[in-house]
């Protein structure tokens, strides 16, 4: 089970993320590409902290909107959403390559990778646009109910999936994450271990509900905001070694 | 001697430049990368009608100026311009790939050309970042008296040069472009049409003091921004043709 | 019946609009903020020439999306949305006061002003920015089929309304504008007067379906985006003054 | 002796400086406008937290440069200045008046603060667009050598000036700040202190060459971004109470 862990989220003067404590710990860095945050600068310093630690190097796109963090959902035509997409792949790609390194994978950031776990055309944009992209890069989707049906679209466009899990966060019975809003829906440190532990044991996680739920995942996601997130991070990488 | 032309400058809902009628009649076309102008999507149109007519793509790259038109000096680090460089070539390069395109040289834009060509740092910050991208590309740069010194710093750092002339600006006797400020600058038809014969004849142009200039150029720059530009773009083709 | 007309949408080096030509036959000139279009300068220099010919200003605010001029759909909260709003008002009051102006009201742009249209709560938030702006700014909406039930909302939120219609759009039953992406949406010349002629007539439209919809309209929004555009103005005008 | 302080420099979801701890403590808060730092959002937040602790409001206008924190020259004509002044100033003036808030002043930050200060020609300009600003407001410069001179042209223009010193800064014979690439240019604690006090005694500095410098400024700028400097911004304040 690969970590996975978004990075390279500071923005000119502003640090966000503890992205030198967190490189060492992960085996994927989903690296922002300017539109949600990142910068030429930032991108350039992540690749090579990436580098220093053999991480793999995913692009982290967004809509554009740079304000809002890229967490509000934006109405772009499919053609608006492929060129955006291809645009900040290339843009990481290059500079990866500027530092020897190469792109492995996309995931969607933010709100378009909420829109496109509920849109299936949204998804198909998404998948065409990364299938259409030059170089094989596999995209990175949440590992859902719907998996199967995922995948099938997938083979069928031509491209590689990685589904992820999410240690932190509560699950619907169809496999989606339940809204931030909800109380309970982020799990405290225990409930967040005992996730990880059941999806290391038989692959599944237990919903709101109660219902034990098939998340056939290859990666988990995890967050590097502070001190503590770094402490769970190391935690959760013993679990995946046993 | 190839035509080169600056396109792919509109940005959102604003058009700017005659892209479609312009693009038969060039060489090659210096592409906006999205930091003074263009956008994904008009990177994409741009591509695809360099494709339809066989033009060498260059990027376009500029200081990151979107309501200056990049024509404003900005104070940026050696290391801040080095990365803002490559993100905007990498942005242009992946996105021609898509459409099967390679990308053959880089050409700075407005401000950061003309500061480039008075500032010898600068312009080894820009060679030296055109050198350290992965890909083989030229630098295109003015022509000017100083060619063999920019030639030999080219050589050290690794990178060939595009030298370029102007057709319808009065040159100094150095070889730089008498700024627009200044009445008689910029060439009416007639003048402009001499400049080129003179420049076909023999490499040279006579500079605003009446001086005659050897300008070893290998390409000239041409513009497309209103009907009479084009009528004079291909009454350029036709005499470089002879 | 007061003509109103959205202006000062270049942007930067990008001109958009006809601004010079226009303001002499309009009466309400709806000023671009900077957030789809418009800039610091543009506002200026449009303020100036509003001055000139003495029309009454007005703010046309728009979701932060300047590559897609606002026509795309955002999710802000209604706190983003109201700061959004009051921000860019304030910028143009302030701008209008430098020059000895005052503001007179508030047109929302693009996705904004249809989305508000067809989802009640953001047109409460709408209302409701307008209504906590310190100075007394009327709230211009499209005058529909629902018009008492906006003015209710508007008197219970203390702000005053606008209705405006349409001159060139073709109407559904509802009041609300036929999609442009239907056939026969966009009136020619001949339906454009024809439509003029009926809501100065009797205050009513034919709908798409053939029905006749009483529209209680303050004023008639008219486009100078290029000379045929600015013949019809002067057109409507001279109807509007019989 | 007012202190005032750089507060309202985050921008969406990245967050700078302890504004909440800070504002306790100062008298004068220089706020972002959007162009280098700060959004419409934390505008709003920040005029709040002001109005909670009866601070004075400032406006803390930069050039356009959201990406290099308003830190990097750029070369903007003067009209261009002006309007993006103005348009700065109005957008901070209208969101402080929906709080009911006036305000007070404008600050130059970062790198225009600085040019200006080198720059008779821009510094005219800015003290232009501050006079020509419908609203009374002062201008807050660096208290220098000049001081005399600046005064002067002040009058010409109509402007009334704050002169502010820097507690934690070194200073240069003229009363400029040393570049802080230089060793000791930034003030250890004890040296701020010892700086704050001779200021309160005397109104003097000792510059880096050993010299005494009468500065008679009417506000000292501090630093809140971190709990050490909260700590210094207490113990200043103190002094200034004896």
């Amino acid at each position: 089970m690969l970590l996975n862990c978004d990075l390279g989220e500071s923005f000119g003067a502003w640090k966000m993320g503890l992205d030198e404590e967190v490189m060492p710990h992960i085996n994927m860095a989903n690296i922002a590409c300017g539109f949600h945050a990142g910068d030429a600068d930032v991108m350039a310093n992540t690749l090579k902290l990436a580098k220093q630690h053999k991480v793999q190097i995913g692009a982290h796109p967004s809509y554009p909107d740079q304000q809002g963090f890229g967490r509000r959902s934006m109405a772009l035509s499919a053609s608006e959403l492929t060129n955006c997409l291809h645009y900040q792949i290339a843009a990481l790609e290059g500079m990866a390559k500027v530092q020897g390194l190469s792109l492995s994978y996309v995931k969607p950031h933010g709100a378009l990778y909420n829109d496109m776990m509920l849109n299936e055309q949204l998804l198909t944009s998404v998948m065409s646009a990364v299938a259409h992209y030059p170089s094989p890069l596999k995209l990175m989707i949440l590992a859902t109910a719907d998996a199967k049906k995922h995948q099938k679209m997938a083979d069928t466009l031509g491209v590689k999936l990685i589904l992820e899990a999410f240690a932190d966060r509560q699950y619907t019975d169809e496999g989606l994450l339940v809204s931030r809003q909800l109380a309970g829906s982020v799990h405290n440190e225990q409930a967040l271990i005992e996730q990880v532990k059941q999806l290391l044991a038989d692959g599944s996680v237990t919903t709101r509900s109660g219902k034990k739920l098939i998340l056939d995942a290859d990666s988990l996601c995890v967050h590097g905001d502070n001190p503590a997130g770094i402490a769970l991070i190391q935690q959760i990488k013993l679990l995946c070694k046993r």
